[in-house]
């Protein structure tokens, strides 16, 4: 933590600052410079609530320094994750795809489906069965009746299943007959939810929520390890701006971004990005030229 | 519905188009214009999914049209919406003032904050036992130790109690000794906390979501309502933006906006929605002139 | 445009809003749907202002139906542009580079750059002389000297120049010796500067601005282009939001929707989209795969 | 500046950093810290280019720290600036209002509104003459007819006439006839617009653009006043985000944010920051509230 006093701060209120800080337990280090002066912290263990200082008499702004990652990141961990679904992987050399419908609407739709995207060689089905709906008054999904199709089809074409959980009990089902637990984006910050599936042996996917930033996205990535489960699986989804050319505006830069702080693999999720079917092809390119692990 | 046709569309494809409206049970309403023709759909009953159109050949653009509320309107109710909390109110012509301290820390901090909002005349007494931390390394609350000093806040000063219920199993302890079940924005779309809240008899508190449009923060009310419970309290407490002088930025016009929609009754968190000591009494102020019920 | 009356607006009220439609000049069309009834407005030579109908009697809401492009469109010319500066192409199957300092500071740095960029098979040299810059205080260009020093460079490598033009006066020097006129992303609703550069024979390289929605940008292509010069290339830069782990959010999804909508070429920055160096190899490879015509 | 290493950066990493801090001249601070080491920069006069250190080894991330403002701080001068127009004021003790078309259409309707704006004792008459238009295709203003139509309104009921200029001749004419030069939120940083008013003997209204960081638009007006032109009125008039229930998002909390840093007069204009009629009203009394100097 830095804090940086005005420019006509007086000596004694640094001074008071300085004693502010040492008296909370951590080591001030006051660098006097040509038009003001900035005081380092140093000896937290973890983040310093800043709005104790900013509010000391001569203090212009306290800037927040020390990441609050640990386990998500390279410097615990320098080489890249791969995780293992049965004999399928994501985050190796090889491009994972995850394809399938929406919602799962029927045994027909959903085999139809999985029938096509099985002979195209993908690894991966997903479909939802419990939806989050931003209305209660549409389609929910299938829910346990949906559950029961994607286990068929699990068995039938030895796709790996991925579908999304809503609630903790969900991660119950999908520990039963699936393969990998998504997290949506509406649930970023669901932290029981998180820390549910923190106690699971299966992969998580975990969506980047609408207007989250970088960190709370690893900080959510964070919580699901800080339970003992490492195999979490990052994809961006496109977040909320002014834009309205698409439903969501993808964020491509995220997946050089992610990389260089952590050994995640991410993927990208080019429909709920856009929402237009004419976008999904060329952002799926764009997605695997930027560097993802699939799409 | 509306579906806007391109400038060179002939006349084949718009028929084709009517066709299709009529085949999925609608009713089409071609427009021809000066330079293009425009089809307006009824008959729906709730909200139809325009992607099916949007990739007819001739078709520029689908404009959906029909909002997707029904409980939160001024059409199904047309006066306002009063809480009543035992012998307190909100909505009313009164001011509602909520206070308290952001997280409860220990017992003397929760009594001393208590005692002056209770001398203050305040009727509200707001503090978070179960904190939803964007890290999982910092302070997450005091947990049920926590929920006893609420009750004995509740007892001593005879304070209506306001906390937030971060999973289903703390609405069941809010509904024992609580008054207000707070539904916070990280959980604004977290659906089966809403249903559960919704099923209760104590009145929610619903935040806005930090990247809610109004259409989804009046869905999600709509989602309580919609299992039996009316006595739905919004709160504003500020979106995500790219201005980083504040935490975030406190969107006083979505209040008026509300209220030309819907009868619940609106508060503003100018503590959350600014994040800096020093913005909260000017925006206070603010909110209670731009016709807030109260913050 | 579309009216859409509230669900309990009164046959009067319709009448009357059909009435004030066709007062001024416009054909209404009434469509009654199940809960509320629509009006559609035809009859309107270009945009019409909603606001005049927004505060009828029975109103809700006012939608905008008609986009108002004309000269961007491929109603207009299916046939993608081909903008041609000298022998070099931009828009054609090969793929347009442009390369070079950010601005230029001096004859040794701008000489070294330009062999390095030249001898890689680079058609296009930018480097700015004129620099808008967000501070009074900080390095502004080196100016008229700079142009004098990117003049050389097109001399001694044959490298077409592209430089931005911050005023009108910058446009008839670039007129002289440059080849492509840029106009910045502060720019882009500088609306006497697109005029300007619309009456000049040269091309003009239009950046987006930081805030611009796809209509607004394309319009601003429009503002060129109706002044009679129709070789205007797009360039994507990144847009304002509130992710901040790079400068700028790179909306790649920009692109597909331009190409839809317009024959303009397209390019994409990453170098000031994304504003970190390790960013901009992955994001010109995901550039080039989502179909720009040039980095 | 600070530079902050990475847990795992090497002593001779660090020695590197610094090495390289001091042989541009500047002072280099190191901090170890209980995971990792920052680096405090003294010794420079402006802003420091942070770029040139990321990607040195070791580094994980460089934080800016200094601010670039001078003229318009309360450091420099701590009583707030009055700006006087004739006998009226702007920052004063009283409420300015200013009021008017928002485009200028014929002399019937400016006279007919200047007369109720001057009759409800309003001191400042705003109209566009010359505008400022997303689409070529929409009207532009009167021009110069209009600007005649300002100096009579002006001659015939004393008001101060506000008009934005678009360009650099507009205010040569308005520094003839009028008494406010207005810039636009399109033209924050058209900074030889910024300048050509700062070198006016005229009041400067600066609006803040649509996507501006208080920042940039502190340093817009910073642009103005380093040519000498002190009377700076800021005007906040919404931002840009995802909200869709106005057009705008009116940011409020910039108001106390511009008065902790500034003494510079701050206006607020709550019809362009909503665009909806209804909304006015309330976010004027909230304007007040907060404690702006006028709207």
């Amino acid at each position: 933590m830095l804090i940086v006093m005005k420019p006509n701060a007086t000596a004694s209120e640094i001074d008071a600052v300085v004693n502010v800080v040492e008296a909370v337990g951590f080591r001030a280090h006051p660098m006097p410079g040509a038009t003001r002066t900035a005081i380092g912290i140093t000896g937290n263990e973890g983040p310093v609530d800043g709005r104790r200082f900013e509010n000391l008499a001569g203090v212009a702004e306290v800037i927040r320094v020390t990441k609050p990652y640990k386990l998500i990141t390279l410097d615990l961990r320098p080489d890249k994750t791969v995780v293992r679904v049965g004999d399928a992987t994501i985050g190796d050399s090889e491009l994972a795809i995850i394809a399938g419908p929406c919602a799962i609407e029927s045994r027909e739709q959903a085999f139809a489906i999985a029938k096509t995207v099985h002979q195209s060689g993908v690894r991966f089905f997903r479909g939802c069965v419990w939806k989050p709906r931003t209305s209660p008054y549409t389609f929910q999904g299938l829910g346990d009746k949906g559950w029961e199709i994607m286990a068929a089809v699990r068995e039938e074409f030895g796709l790996k299943i991925v579908t999304e959980a809503v609630e903790e009990s969900h991660v119950d089902l999908i520990e039963k007959q699936g393969d990998v637990i998504q997290i949506g984006a509406r649930n970023m910050q669901n932290f029981s939810l998180l820390k549910r599936a923190g106690r699971s042996r299966l992969p998580v996917l975990l969506k980047r929520g609408m207007a989250a930033t970088l960190e709370e996205w690893l900080l959510a990535a964070e919580y699901i390890m800080a339970e003992g489960n490492y195999n979490v699986i990052l994809c961006e989804r496109g977040v909320r701006t002014f834009a309205d050319h698409t439903r969501n505006t993808l964020d491509l830069s995220v997946v050089p971004a992610v990389q260089r702080l952590s050994h995640l693999p991410i993927l990208v999720d080019p429909s709920h990005g856009t929402g237009k079917r004419d976008k999904v092809l060329p952002l799926s390119r764009a997605a695997v030229a930027v560097g993802a692990d699939g799409c």
